[in-house]
C-alpha cells in the first residue's frame, strides 16, 4: 500500500508542524459519533490490518519523488517523511468487542505529525471492517443457526472490500466465503459449486447436473433454479436415484431466484415425497437479515444461506459515522465544538458493567485516570510502534466475538431502528473538564 | 493483484469444463439487470482496470500451491491454470458513456474456461467504477458548475474503492480529489488544505489560521467551524488585513457543519461588508447531489463543495444490479430463464438514435448480425487477449463523458425515482430469437 493513501491536507498540516515544531504528543481517538438507528451496537474489526498498516508505514522513494515532483511541499517535509515511521502507542478493543456511539474504539497517542499523518488511512481500514461485521452480526443473530456463506464479492467495492468483507462476517458468525483469496489470506473456508452458465452450457440442465457430479463427487451442490425450480428438483431427484447405484449421493440444491420460501416448501416436499430426505436445500439471491429472518422465522425449509450484496456493500448503512478526533495535545484536552459535531476531549476509557446472568448493563465513557471499577474495553496493543502481543487468530476473534454478542440483552437485538438507543454514562469528571474547557473558551477574547 | 481474487466456484466449474472438454468459445455480456429507479441512467467506468486485469491474468507459484494444498482440485485444472492467460475478445462501451438497463456495456467473446474464470473479478471492476461514475454525474448535474471534490477516502471501503472513486468521479466531471494517491497514480488534480485538529492543536484559532497562511501563503482555504463559525469568519477577516500589509492573501474558507446555507449567507455577507469580495466559501459535510442541488438552487454563496462518503458509498444505492451472463456457447445462443432474471440471449449490439438537437432519442439493443443504422455503442477494444489501441487518457474520458451527458434529454436529469425509466427498444430479430429458444426448450422432455 502506499502510505500517499491519504488525503492531501495531512501532508499540508504536517509541513505547518514541523514549521511551528508543534511535535508534541497528541491523542486522538476513533469512534462512531451516532450509529445509524437500526444499528442498535457496533462490532470493531480491521485492528489487525490497523496495527500492520501502521507497523509498516513508510514513504518509498517513488512516493517521495511524486511528492517533490508537485512543486508544492518543502524539501524540509520530504526530508521529513522519508524518515518517518509510527512510533506511537495505540490501545484499542480488541476485534470482535461490541460498542455504543460515542466510545472510542481505538487511542493513538504520538507525535502529532505521526498520529496526523494517520488519520485517514486508520479510518479507511476500521470503518470498511466495523461496517461489515456489524451487519454480518445482524444477519448471524437472526438466521437460526443455518449455515452463513458470504457471496458478495463481485459487487464489493473493489479488492480490498471484497476480502475484508469475507474477513468482517466470519468473525462476526458467518461460516465461509465464496472467496478463494479470502481463504489463501486468512485460513478462512472457502466454499463454491456452479453458477447458471455451467447449466446453460449443457446440452441440457440433467446432463450439466450429471456432469457436475461426476467430476465432483463429494456431496455436490446444484443449481435448480436455470430453467424452472422445481422440474430441477425432479431432475435431481432423478439423479440421485440413478448415481445411488454407483454409490455416489448428491449434497443438495441451491435455490437463487423467485419466491424461496414457497420454492424451499416444494422442492422439500418433492425430495421428502421421493425419499431424499438427506439433501439439504440452500438459498441466495437478494438476501440480508431481514429476508432471512423472515424465512427462518416462517420455517422455511432452507438450511443454509448465501449473503452477498446486502453485506458486502452493508446495504441499508453503506457507511457509519466514524470518526478520528483530537482529544490532547501536549498534556491539554482539546474538544471540537461544531454545531452537532461536539466530541467529548481528553484521553478516555470506556468501562462495561454486566448482570449477573452476563448481559451487558452499563458503559461508562471516562477519562483515563479514573479508577477502574469495570471491564476497561480499551487495550494496550502498541507502545512505541512495536506491538505488544501477537496478533490473535482468526479463529479467536470470532469465539471472542460469540461471546461478546452472547451478552446482548433482547432489545440490542432488534432489527428494526430504535427511538431509544443504547448510549454509555459520561462520567461526571468527564463532563466537569468539558464544562471547563467551554467556559475557558468562552472567557477568551 | 491474486488471481485466486474470484469466487471458488469458477474453479470448480473450471474442472468440471476440461473433464468434460467444454472449451468452445462462449459469449458473455456485462450489463445492469434493473437501475434503482432514482438512477435515470448510467454511466460507464472502469473498462480501463478491466482491461488491464485481463492483459495481466496468471496465476503465480504461491496461489497455485495454495490451491494444490486444498486437495480439492485436479492436477489437471492446476496446470491448465499455471498456463492460463486471457486470450479472448472484448468488445464494450468506452468509459464515460451513458447507458440503461438491459443494455451490454461489456462483452467476452473466449474459450469458456477463460471467459467463465474472469466474471467475479470483471464485475467487482466494472460495477464499481460504474456505480461511482453514475453518482458522481448526478452530483454534477445539480452542482450548478461550482467546484466540485472528492472527500471520501476515509469512508470509502477500503484502499480500490477509494482511489476508484476518485478516478470515476474524475471522469464522471468532478474537478479535482482530496485522495493522494489518486493524484499520483491517475494524474488528477489533489487538493487539500487543513482538519479541525489542525485549528485544535493551536493555542487559539486565529493562531492556527495565521500559522497555515505563513506556512502556505498561495491563497489558503481556513476551516472555520472549528468553535463558532461566523466567529471564525470575523478571525479570517482581521487576519486578511492584517496579511495584506505583507503582500499575502487569504483564498477563502470552509464550512464543515450546521445549515450550510445561512453559514455562507452570514460569511458572504460579513467577508462583503469588510471589502473582502474575493474571498471564496467551499462547504463540505455529509453532502450529496440533493442537499447540493438545493444549496445552488436556492443560491447560497457557495463556491464549492467537497462530497465524501455519499460519493464515494453511493450511499442511495452502494450496489447496482450489475451482472455477467453467457449468452451463446459454441455458436448456440444460451438464456437464462429465472424468474425475474431472465436474459436476452445472443450476442448483442447496442445502437443508439439522436435527435436533430443532439439528445438521445432511442437505443436499439439488437443481434450482433443486424444492420447496424445507428451508432453502435460497444466498439472492439481486444482482440486475442491483446488491446486494439492504447488507453485513452483520463481527461480524454472526462471530456467524452461531458458530451455524453450533454446528450441527456431534461426528464433524464432529474434527481427523484422515475416510474417510467428509460428503456431500450429490443429488435424484432433479437424477440423472434428468443421466442424460438423458449419454444425449443419448452418442446424438450
Amino acid at each position: 500500500m502506499s502510505a500517499l493513501l491519504t488525503d492531501l491536507y495531512q501532508l499540508t498540516m504536517l509541513q505547518a508542524y514541523l514549521e511551528e515544531d508543534l511535535q508534541q504528543t497528541a491523542v486522538f481517538e476513533l469512534f462512531v459519533r451516532k450509529l445509524p438507528p437500526q444499528r442498535r451496537f457496533g462490532v470493531a474489526a480491521g485492528l489487525e490490518q490497523a496495527l500492520q498498516f501502521l507497523e509498516s508505514l513508510a514513504f518509498s522513494d517513488e512516493e517521495l519523488q511524486w511528492l517533490a515532483a508537485q512543486h508544492r511541499f518543502s524539501a524540509r517535509l520530504i526530508d521529513h517523511l522519508a524518515q518517518l515511521r509510527f512510533a506511537g502507542d495505540v490501545d484499542a478493543m480488541p476485534e470482535g468487542s461490541i460498542f455504543f456511539a460515542n466510545e472510542p474504539i481505538l487511542r493513538v497517542t504520538a507525535p502529532l505529525p505521526q498520529a496526523q499523518l494517520v488519520e485517514s488511512r486508520l479510518l479507511n481500514i476500521v470503518h470498511l471492517q466495523t461496517l461489515i461485521a456489524s451487519k454480518a452480526a445482524r444477519v448471524v443473530m437472526h438466521a437460526g443457526g443455518r449455515q452463513l456463506v458470504d457471496f458478495g464479492m463481485r459487487r464489493a467495492h473493489g479488492e480490498e472490500a471484497a476480502l475484508m468483507a469475507a474477513r468482517a462476517a466470519y468473525l462476526a458468525g458467518f461460516d465461509a466465503t465464496a472467496t478463494a483469496e479470502a481463504g489463501r489470506r486468512f485460513g478462512m473456508p472457502v466454499v463454491g459449486t456452479m453458477a447458471h452458465s455451467f447449466v446453460q452450457a449443457h446440452a441440457s440442465e440433467s446432463a450439466a447436473f450429471e456432469a457436475f457430479a461426476r467430476v465432483w463427487p463429494q456431496r455436490p451442490i446444484l443449481l435448480i433454479d436455470t430453467y424452472d425450480t422445481e422440474a430441477g428438483a425432479q431432475k435431481v431427484v432423478a439423479l440421485a436415484q440413478r448415481l445411488a447405484s454407483a454409490g455416489l449421493q448428491i449434497g443438495g440444491v441451491r435455490l437463487d431466484s423467485g419466491d424461496l420460501a414457497a420454492h424451499a416448501r416444494a422442492v422439500r416436499g418433492l425430495f421428502d415425497a421421493a425419499g431424499q430426505r438427506a439433501l439439504t436445500i440452500f438459498a441466495s439471491g437478494n438476501l440480508d437479515e431481514h429476508r432471512i429472518a423472515s424465512l427462518v422465522s416462517t420455517g422455511a425449509p432452507i438450511d443454509g444461506f448465501g449473503v452477498g450484496t446486502a453485506l458486502d456493500t452493508s446495504s441499508d448503512a453503506p457507511a457509519i459515522d466514524m470518526v478520528y478526533k483530537l482529544q490532547a495535545y501536549a498534556g491539554e484536552p482539546k474538544r471540537k465544538r461544531s454545531e452537532g459535531k461536539a466530541t467529548w476531549p481528553g484521553a478516555k476509557q470506556v468501562c462495561r458493567r454486566r448482570r449477573d446472568d452476563g448481559t451487558l448493563l452499563e458503559d461508562r465513557v471516562q477519562l483515563l485516570g479514573e479508577p477502574v471499577d469495570a471491564t476497561p474495553l480499551l487495550q494496550p496493543c502498541m507502545r512505541s510502534g512495536r506491538r505488544l502481543q501477537p496478533a490473535p487468530s482468526l479463529a479467536q476473534v470470532r469465539a471472542f466475538h460469540a461471546e461478546q454478542r452472547a451478552m446482548l440483552p433482547p432489545e440490542l437485538r432488534l432489527l428494526e431502528p430504535s427511538s431509544q438507543p443504547f448510549e454509555p454514562v459520561i462520567s461526571q469528571a468527564l463532563r466537569d473538564m468539558t464544562a471547563r474547557i467551554d467556559a475557558a473558551a468562552a472567557a477568551r477574547p
